[in-house]
């Protein structure tokens, strides 16, 4: 990795840079998208099975879209018994960080009569949406339910492609079952999110849709916006590593590598104070390349978005870290929790020289669908919060409207909205 | 208004009916509002004065943009005195309401040195958009930027529409700056969505933009976000009351034709248990709009999204409510709180025959933008937790994670993330 000093300059082409991966040009996806959206919409069911025909080749209809409970012990059968013991582990983590983010109703009264609060409802049904193909995750599986389930809703169902043979991946479906999903189709691609947006005949309308996807997937979720809720559209992944001279430069480099197998535009960067444990980095990184069986993947992103700056202070280096926003911020300092405090945007934050990013992907609790491509200065992790929506509460007694009637009704003819005005003046007028 | 019997028939169309006030074809105005949003990411603030002669009429520069102190003291002096101090007494409500929304970061640890949380992070800069025109509406000033500013948000930035004299409205001046607005920048339409997404040399990049606007602006935030966040997309204004016989129905007249007079997109529903009440509401209607300063707007809306229908049960209705999902719902009935209960979809709740929706409009406190079209069953009113984010805290002791660190490989390694893997290894190597 080469080594550059951090300056304004760095930080403009740097962060201009990460957000060339964000392209918007969709065009021609886009046209293809909508009329799969629009067929189904029409044609429900009929439209769903000819897609899944014809993009996923398998022979799918009424009588088995939906997974059945012996598919579902099948595929318990078929999964490795200690992957599903770990599964078991993680979830027990997951579920207790998920439900420290419950929210409750509340309310508020005064004796004169008034009461002000908010109802806090789950949603009732989700849609989640699960890629197919030959890399299984099913610790996405897990983070993407498990908020759901905490936050009370009804009906987890989760849609995924079949395979030719129309079935779907056992550890996938092991995972789901663990989970708390209540449903699984064997759908996938834009028609899946197409049925779960409008309702076919088999497949039942959700409130909201989550869970990654390819970009058919990624644009036919944009398109249902509004008539359905969905989480944000994740980007490539992200790590950035603020580091003194205190980190072992051994850690820095697996954990920067550990995010740069993901694909070609992930993006790894170390922000350090310290040149030469800069130097030591770059040694660890091109060591860790040839032994990692991801290697060649690893070594296109860190090409394409690998970059170690080396700041001046660490308020510098604090700086650059919060304009860069990284998906995982890793803190390997004498006094992480001091820099901590510093940190404004970020989607997790990993302290001290033991919290390695895996900890986090798969193991200890919190979320790890968090905000891409500097989104984590306005969005934050997929949460119980998610899944949950507010109404607001608004009682007065006759006592508490009288004392403040005439307000309203002047402050509704200031706004000429006389009929607002009249429907509280009505309650005064004999 | 035309009585109809409460079926699943009539739940069905009236559902169908209702949305489409949400068309969603604007493909001509959509290339606009793209080259609009190009230009001004190109050429900054040339574009946005350009635009600003055009559209406006108004001769903006760097020099004049931003709003100064002088002209809000000239504001001040134009406002009304009462229309003020009833501004600030709404305020006090407004902001005594949002501070319960509050949210605040938490931790979690345990003796071995773990410790998991989440941070809550206010966003830094946010832009509120108030339209210009004739129509001004100071409570939508205060019902934006209330929550923002109760999140400690550091940057509250106005954008409105200047007249052809190159001022802004005082009314909505004085507003702003009572409700605790940063500063104001006088650029309109799609062009102040663009600066506040890309920023230009006068007007700063913002986090966030929220506010309603017309069809220019609400494409324009749609076609930024991502880029910033935005709130969600305002639909035609609703309201539904279910009532029984104990209800009144004068204010139950009163109350519909309160929001009936917003628009002619706008809803007006009712939905009752008793047949009498069904026919005194609907005289009392006929009589209210020939009383009306907007009774022409009323009665178009009224023709077009009026109902009054009469349910078998208040189950039946009760039921028809939560379809309907709408943004203000009025319980008018014997024990209302208990009717509450089972409520699950609406924007705000107003309960009892004193709770009258402007009300909530205007000086209760509770947000007055809400979720409209149906997308209650998912989306909650603007809030305090618009304009904050989260981070979450994962962080580890060596013994901690020597516990669980083979799980955390073989997990790993079952989705062939090996340098994911790695990470954690090294970390127990010699």
């Amino acid at each position: 990795m080469r080594i550059e000093i951090l300056d304004e300059n760095t930080k403009k082409h740097l962060l201009e840079d990460l957000l060339k991966r964000s392209p918007n040009s969709y065009g021609e996806y886009e046209a293809r998208v909508q009329e799969i959206l629009d067929t189904v919409r029409e044609k429900k069911d009929e439209a769903v099975f000819d897609y899944t025909k014809r993009f996923d080749k398998a022979q799918i209809d009424g009588t088995n879209v939906l997974v059945t409970e012996e598919e579902v012990q099948e595929a318990y059968a078929q999964m490795d018994e200690n992957l599903l013991r770990i599964v078991r582990r993680a979830l027990v983590n997951i579920e207790a960080y998920h439900q420290k983010q419950m929210q409750y109703s509340w309310f508020d009264s005064k004796p004169d009569g008034t009461m002000l609060g908010q109802k806090v409802t789950a949603l009732r049904r989700v849609g989640v949406y699960v890629p197919g193909g030959k890399a299984v995750y099913p610790s996405s599986v897990l983070m993407n339910v498990m908020p759901a389930k905490v936050a009370g809703v009804e009906e987890i169902i989760m849609v995924t492609p079949p395979g030719k043979d129309g079935k779907v991946n056992p550890t996938t479906l092991a995972a789901a079952k663990e989970a708390g999903v209540t449903a699984v189709y064997k759908v996938g691609g834009a028609q899946a999110v197409a049925a779960l947006a409008y309702g076919t005949e088999s497949i039942p309308k959700v409130d909201k849709i989550v869970g990654p996807g390819n970009i058919y997937v990624a644009l036919a979720k944009k398109a249902v916006y509004g008539h359905v809720s969905i989480d944000s559209i994740a980007g490539p992944s992200e790590i950035l590593v603020l580091a003194d001279e205190t980190a072992n430069p051994r850690y820095v480099a697996a954990d920067l590598l550990s995010q740069a197998e993901h694909d070609e535009l992930a993006s790894a960067i170390l922000v350090t104070t310290s040149r030469e444990l800069a130097e030591q980095v770059s040694r660890e990184t091109d060591r860790f390349i040839q032994e990692l069986s991801r290697g060649e993947i690893i070594q296109k992103s860190l090409d394409n978005y690998g970059h170690i700056l080396v700041a001046d202070t660490m308020e510098d280096a604090i700086d650059a870290a919060n304009e860069i926003a990284s998906e995982h911020l890793e803190i390997m300092t004498a006094d992480p929790y001091q820099v901590m405090t510093k940190i404004r945007n970020a989607g997790a934050i990993f302290i001290g020289e033991y919290s390695s990013e895996p900890l986090g992907d798969y193991f200890a609790g919190p979320n790890h669908i968090l905000p891409t491509n500097g989104t984590a200065k306005f969005f934050s992790p997929l949460s119980v919060d998610d899944f949950l929506k507010k109404s607001s509460i608004i009682a007065y007694s006759r006592e508490a409207l009288e004392q403040v009637h005439e307000d309203i009704e002047q402050f509704a003819e200031a706004e000429q909205l006389t009929a607002h005005a009249n429907s509280v003046r009505v309650r005064f007028e004999e």
